[in-house]
């Protein structure tokens, strides 16, 4: 099962990589600096994990994913935007990603703050302009992706009660409200988008986006626990960050044992989600064990 | 002339300011910060320019302006997410806009990074879930507000340049350049989408966007002048800040009585531009001679 996930993942990421560099302008395109800065970061070693959850939800309908993959590759620029601004000083100050000097490191403060916005609003004119797609349905994909950057249960509210709750003493509630909204919207709105796009039903689309919250935030608890676990050389940024920072995680909370059976019973749930598909959801039932077992 | 605009002025801006009031968040709603921030700057006393250039546009064509509404504060929006990072310490560091703190130094960094992110992600969950417009003709609009805003001679191109200028010798074409990216994009775009959702033809729309340039780049050459000229309480922000940081201005290439026939001169072939709408253009052509004398 493991392979065919993995096989799955090595046919997608090529695809978002070419397509990511059609959609973005070349680095000799003037201002230079900041094409260079958001090719820096797109083409990071990022595993592409959104896009991909997007291309399955897409492909359980159609059979040819290249209609999709633009959308895809915006979903990848609103995830690499998040990035650029969450690494700033001001923010949560990490001076890796990816095993890289982060945006800010790289080209100073300004011109990852301009990488950043140009990234989200590039994704927003690629959705726009996107071809191949009913125009109702494509104003929908895009306001529900702008909804689950925003600030109300969206990624920004998500990296707002982070930043508050650092230090603080809170509950497995806040820890889920935060995870939810800062990882888990994008998560489940980009496998939401790849369905309703390929032509899901409104009860295929709830399926879907019931799949998506359950892995949302079962991604998120193995982030909070590799954090914990490993080094900067296996994470590719800045280990232990989260303890240093006091951040709102499920191990500070819970412990490792009990944010481990989280995990693996949010991942069952999410397998059973997406049982109603039927062979269609294969690929999806597949990720949800592959993102439980990631790090190890 | 000047009371007929002025008139239209303050019909317009309650409407955009209630338009907004409905569209963004409230201070009570969770995360409360984020949201006190952004109704911050975005009720900081702003003038409505673009939004009013949008809602002109469509009145051309339309009785009834309501429909244009949301489309007009969304473009606020992005307008305001501009300044607030605009004047972040790794950009202009401009603790002072429109006569009150700058959101940076009222919320500190990562509050007013957040803030116009949020804005800007805002602006575009309301461009498309907009109703009353045929759907394709929204995505279109949509996506030329995402194009005007980018890194293609659009806003963050012309951000980025600016940058780059400070303190450089450089010569009148990279100022145009600069100038029509960082301002006369957004300018233009405002009034062309309020032409083009009011149903302006093809040729209207060319006309409408060239009237739209002209008085963008004349706009940027008065606030040019004006920060040669002002004081802070007329200004409102800190004046003299782009002689003290060797910004690329008119006036610092041209002196300020070239720079002033200019403004004469691109008025006019604003006025030229929309001539062709005949009386319907009456508004459009009421403004550019406001923007000209503007600040006297």
């Amino acid at each position: 099962m493991k392979a065919e996930v993995l096989a799955f993942f090595d046919r997608v990421r090529p695809a978002i990589d070419a397509c990511l560099d059609t959609l973005l302008p070349a680095e000799s395109a003037s201002p230079e600096q900041i094409h260079r800065a958001m090719r820096y970061s797109i083409f990071a070693g990022g595993k592409r994990l959104r896009p991909a959850l997007c291309v399955a939800g897409y492909s359980i309908f159609q059979n040819d994913p290249a209609p999709i993959l633009p959308i895809a590759s915006a979903i990848e620029m609103v995830h690499t935007y998040s990035l650029i601004h969450d690494d700033l000083p001001a923010m949560d100050n990490d001076d890796f990603r990816r095993g890289k000097p982060s945006s800010h490191k790289q080209f100073g403060e300004a011109t990852a703050i301009l990488a950043g916005d140009a990234l989200l609003t590039l994704a927003f004119e690629v959705m726009s302009t996107c071809r191949g797609f009913d125009n109702k349905a494509l104003l929908r994909a895009t306001g529900e992706l702008a909804r689950c950057l925003g600030t109300r249960n969206g990624m920004i509210a998500g990296q707002v009660l982070d930043l508050e709750a650092e230090g603080r003493s809170r509950e497995q509630s806040d820890v889920e409200a935060i995870h939810s909204a800062k990882t888990g919207a994008l998560l489940s709105t980009s496998v939401w988008i790849g369905g309703f796009l390929g032509g899901a039903s409104e009860a295929e689309c709830r399926l879907i986006l019931d799949y998506g919250r359950r892995i949302g935030l079962a991604f998120q608890i193995v982030d909070d626990m590799l954090d914990e676990t490993s080094t900067i050389t296996a994470l590719g940024k800045t280990a232990g960050l989260d303890r240093k920072h006091r951040k709102a995680t499920y191990p500070s909370i819970l412990g490792l044992d009990e944010s481990r059976r989280m995990v693996r019973e949010l991942t069952q749930q999410a397998r059973v989600c997406v049982k109603p598909l039927g062979d269609r959801g294969a690929t999806l039932i597949e990720i949800a064990g592959y993102l439980e077992t990631r790090g190890r």
